[in-house]
């Protein structure tokens, strides 16, 4: 026969010079966000962990490593992957630095391995194993050619006791030091690299472990009627310190609007008195740069900042892209907005409602690019104040690729920086967004309350691929939602959901003083505004009302820190109970030294008891063996058998027990113990 | 304030001129087979749904296309996508020919609806839209401009009523007619892409509606005792057609190598007048394009492809890419396969077995393009023959790029070829061989007995993406697998599987005669060899006996060719019944025109009965009226009722039962037929 032609293939995956040999398949590689289109997210100090299908035809053995590497850095680092049930494989890496890190899948036909099985089972069986000693070191001696000196000298022993075809050949053939050393020169000339270099943001650890407080500052003032300012704002620095926040976050701080402006709850129009919505952004004095006047001056603000970092506390800014008619882009970019058929910019409206004080901004305008650049100015001149979180305010009402560029934007300067997306909206549009590049999300814990609600939605933002691009934040309560179950349940419910959310989430936040002050008076029956809303007034809250939740919230953000268990999401589980008015689930590290199981009464009104069920193994535990849950509200301890036990709490006292579980160790001591 | 600077961006994601304003977002579109690395696959005659999430920020109204397009066609198809809850839109289309086509999803931002949802509630509100008016008419005098002649006039018609703003204005912009004008000019400057195109690869129908029967031609001899040919083979096929089987697959035809020849039930050596194993394929007369002497000439071959046609039956060849020591690739081109230490030729070994008797070829072999080539010519070689039905042997044990190479560039000159992947291993080992191409797959089938297993597994091939590439083919037995349940459960386990096979897979197959004539004595106990396994002898089958399934296995081959929804896999439902010795299951063609209930008795000893539940409505049966189900097999009517119904079966007479079900039409006779 003649040689035969070159391939021929119409197909884009056709096997180019020697890729035919390339035999080994890399596929379902997670994470891998929309085929790669968006970044993986982890924080410093977490660990990666990366798996994917690899396998090849027939019997042979493979290799597979991981391959990662730091933006801006072309050198690979190589980690072994580990071969899981079901061709899956398994490696892991930590993230230390800030930004973005890049990581794939490399494998091949590993021809050691496969020969070194094969001679094993040979050798068991007592066959003449004289050829697969030459061919084995046939392959030795391969690798010893790209060896360096020490190892090489090695490498050429090994071959060269293969080659004696003693007993003792086959004893050096096994050996797990010529493994090891084959495992340095790996044959990889038909090594198959996974097709996309799969992109792995990595933001600090505040993205994935925070404590937020919002309060007006406005209301602020020590005198009643007073209005508030950045000063009195830092007064209040240490109440709220001491409660354990690490954020604080400051509706906008801008110049408010007059036009339409709105008086107190939400009325159409305001008394001369009236302070406005602090979301109805610019006026004469300014728009999203400037700083609204009562409030103080940027030093003041900077001094605030300067103030709360001293108790490990940040300032988070709000991002509003909206204006008033007021704001100066109005006069000075109109192109800016939406015209209507006279001429005037379309108010935002949402049928038959209008929104006469607001004017949207028009992401499809076309001077889009210079819009852009502006707001991505606005973001910027606060960094340079010193801010490095935003919490956006509805961004699913602006251009998706907006957020994406200047989220992107942003970090390039600012790696550090954070954006919590305000999104209460579908499903999709919500992840979207945290796609594109926000740190963390709201959710709708706000609205799950019943054990299966609760079950199935964390179930599918911690255990599915959703955990990867999706950092959630947990909110009891907003400025603008007082839930039905916060306005019913009394101060059970809210010490209840405070509990989830501090919980649930290693990111949540509450509104107060409105939340510890368990104010809960809604402006409608039916409706989840609060009545009397700060976001339309200034008010002043009694914080030493005997029945404030200070205390309490203090407790639980001193649980948070003191416990790594919950400074993470990826490991909630939840557990079975008998009692659907109850609900349990565990958080724990890795190494399983901390293992939290919380407990909640969801019914403000009753005591509710049950019989819950742990899994012992998955937790470390001996099922023989008595164990200690030291609740640490209460400090009470309790000795627990197997992975059946009772728990009953009465919500007036405790809606709610979060548990260290402390399993027993073996000792001397033990005997005493039960003496 | 100065014309800001363009845009800079590091992302390679930066909006480019103009895509800044682009708002919409397309993903998740399905079917979309690992990142569209694979195309889907439906057969000629078939409808192809498309699905995709999309969605805008804010909330207005978007259009979305399903684009489609055949291979070489430059021009895409449109089609409206439909929107469905939860940000998911849904459009098909028809595939009518054979080969590859693409599809992609396109949308936008649609002005004038957005604009026509606002009129209706403003105008519903009593507000004055006189502004609202005016801007509609600009919307429409802009899509004029694209118009052609006819309907450029009536959008100006349009735009002046719109203009005139009388009460009557609100209605013509309102007007239907006026909403399908606009439909056909949408405002596409902003339009969105998915950013792939997606191909989709169509088969004839047979890749879908396959009945397979297989034989060895050298057992069809009518005298015992000689070896058959394939004059025999045509004397067979009434025999084989009355049974209603459409695909007869041949083992490998070729010449037999003697070197190692394997003798009766695998003996280790052979007698002189041992037959040898078919896939032991190659000796002095030729490998893989010859034809075994005893079996005929080429013109027999081609003989009983025409005769075969005559019935209704395509001739199905075994592709073994595998030689025996005797073949002549061994001398011509000794540089395709792995050698030893000492220059020999490995044998297949799975250590410490060894089958001397088999050369594999080496897919690493510096020589792989030639390798390759040379057997794609072996198959190019028999489709010139004639033959377009390969059922390749292991090609788990090949490499997959050759497969994906190979089975592309055949079907580049033979659109209608078919293969069938023999891959009895791991599941994503199968799944990946279906994605390279194959048109049909061996499943676990073979071995799924239980109502939870068949349950499962059969949800996973039709009611998940695994659906989309990869088409099983049911087989109860093969020349290598006589399984435990056949061989325990007698005449009763037999009729159960064939059914199981025949109704849950649209394509399904048996080893024949063993399989009507209830072969069951395995080789040895545990094992799932056959006694006196036709793989090793020449047999002489008893067609005549009494016990033989041979009608029931034709009328179970005749309702499926009566009934369409037995004739594709995607619309099979299983349904609760309260005995897991029974299993229920449906089948329905997407007008519900044809519906099919199966239960089977999967005890093969024992009469059981139980409870079955239906879920009426998605069958399109009233819930409040009787209707009949029509057993097939046994013609026996029953009037149901509601969803609730009683099943028994005694496997002795009838372990199944197919029924069609007889939703009642309303009509003046349904009367008499209570009476």
């Amino acid at each position: 026969m003649e040689k035969a032609p070159k391939l021929q293939s119409t197909s884009k995956h056709l096997p180019g010079s020697g890729q035919g040999r390339s035999r080994v398949v890399i596929e379902n590689v997670k994470p891998e966000i929309d085929c790669g289109r968006f970044a993986a997210k982890r924080t410093v100090g977490e660990s990666m962990t990366v798996e994917a299908d690899i396998f090849a035809d027939g019997h042979d053995a493979l290799s597979a490593r991981l391959l990662y590497r730091k933006e801006g850095i072309s050198r690979w680092t190589e980690i072994l992957l580990q071969p899981l049930p079901n061709d899956r494989w398994r490696g892991a890496f930590d993230v230390t630095e800030l930004g973005d890190y890049y990581y794939t899948v490399q494998a091949w036909v590993d021809r050691f391995e496969s020969w070194r099985q094969a001679l094993a089972k040979k050798a068991d069986a007592g066959q003449d194993v004289a050829l697969e000693l030459a061919a084995g070191a046939l392959i030795v001696e391969a690798a010893a050619q790209q060896a360096s000196d020490e190892d090489q000298k090695s490498l050429k022993r090994f071959a060269a006791m293969l080659r004696e075809n003693k007993p003792a050949a086959i004893q050096s053939g096994l050996d797990d030091q010529l493994a090891a050393l084959m495992e340095q020169y790996p044959d990889r000339r038909w090594a198959v690299t996974y097709e996309k270099e799969l992109r792995l943001n990595v933001e600090r650890a505040k993205a994935r472990f925070s404590t937020w407080y919002e309060i007006f500052p406005r209301s602020c003032a020590t005198t009643p009627g007073q209005h508030g300012t950045f000063r009195d704002c830092k007064e209040r620095l240490p109440y709220i310190a001491e409660m354990g926040f690490d954020v604080l976050y400051l509706p906008p701080i801008h110049p408010i609007g007059q036009s339409y402006r709105k008086g107190k709850n939400n009325a159409l129009s305001a008394a001369d008195s009236d302070v406005g919505s602090p979301w109805a952004i610019g006026n004469k004095q300014g728009g999203h740069k400037a700083i609204h006047r009562q409030l103080g001056t940027l030093a003041d603000f900077k001094d605030l900042i300067t103030a709360a970092k001293q108790l490990d506390i940040e300032i988070a800014l709000d991002i509003a892209f909206q204006c008033t008619p007021d704001h100066p882009y109005v006069t000075e970019h109109p192109e800016w907005f939406r015209k209507r058929a006279d001429g005037s910019i379309q108010y935002a409206e949402n049928p038959p409602k209008k929104y006469q004080d607001i004017y949207p901004l028009d992401f499809e305008s076309e001077r889009w690019e210079e819009l852009w650049n502006e707001l991505k100015s606005v973001i910027l001149f606060w960094c340079e104040q010193g801010v490095r979180i935003f919490r956006v305010d509805n961004p699913h009402t602006k251009a998706f690729p907006f957020w994406e560029w200047v989220i992107g934007e942003v970090k390039r300067t600012h790696p550090d920086a954070l954006f919590l997306a305000e999104a209460f909206t579908r499903p999709k549009v919500m992840y979207r967004l945290a796609k594109l590049g926000f740190s963390q999300s709201y959710t709708y814990f706000t609205w799950r309350n019943t054990q299966s609600e609760i079950t199935q939605y964390f179930t599918e933002l911690t255990q599915t691929e959703v955990s990867d691009f999706f950092r959630a934040n947990l909110w009891p309560n907003t400025p603008d939602i007082l839930t039905e179950y916060l306005q019913f349940g009394g101060r059970p419910a809210f010490m209840a959901r405070l509990v989830l959310a501090a919980t649930l989430g290693a990111n949540y936040g509450i509104y107060g003083p409105a939340f510890e002050l368990c104010e809960n008076i809604p402006r409608e029956p039916g409706g989840e505004e609060y009545l009397n809303s700060e976001k339309y007034e200034i008010k002043h809250w009694d914080l030493q009302k005997s029945e404030s939740l200070r205390e309490f919230i203090a407790r639980v953000n001193h649980i948070r820190r003191q416990n790594r268990a919950l400074q993470s999401d990826r490991s909630l589980r939840f557990y079975p109970i008998d009692n659907p008015e109850l609900i349990v689930f565990s958080k724990s590290t890795e190494d399983l030294n901390n293992i939290i199981v919380v407990v909640v009464n969801l019914d403000p009104h009753h005591t509710q008891s049950g019989w819950l069920e742990l899994p012992a193994e998955e937790l470390g535990l001996d099922p023989k063996q008595p164990f200690q849950v030291h609740d640490l509200l209460t400090d009470a301890r309790y000795l627990w058998h197997g992975t059946r036990n009772y728990v009953e709490l009465n919500p007036q006292s405790a809606p709610a027990q979060i548990f260290r579980v402390r399993p027993r160790i073996r000792r001397e001591q033990d005997f005493d113990y039960f003496m």
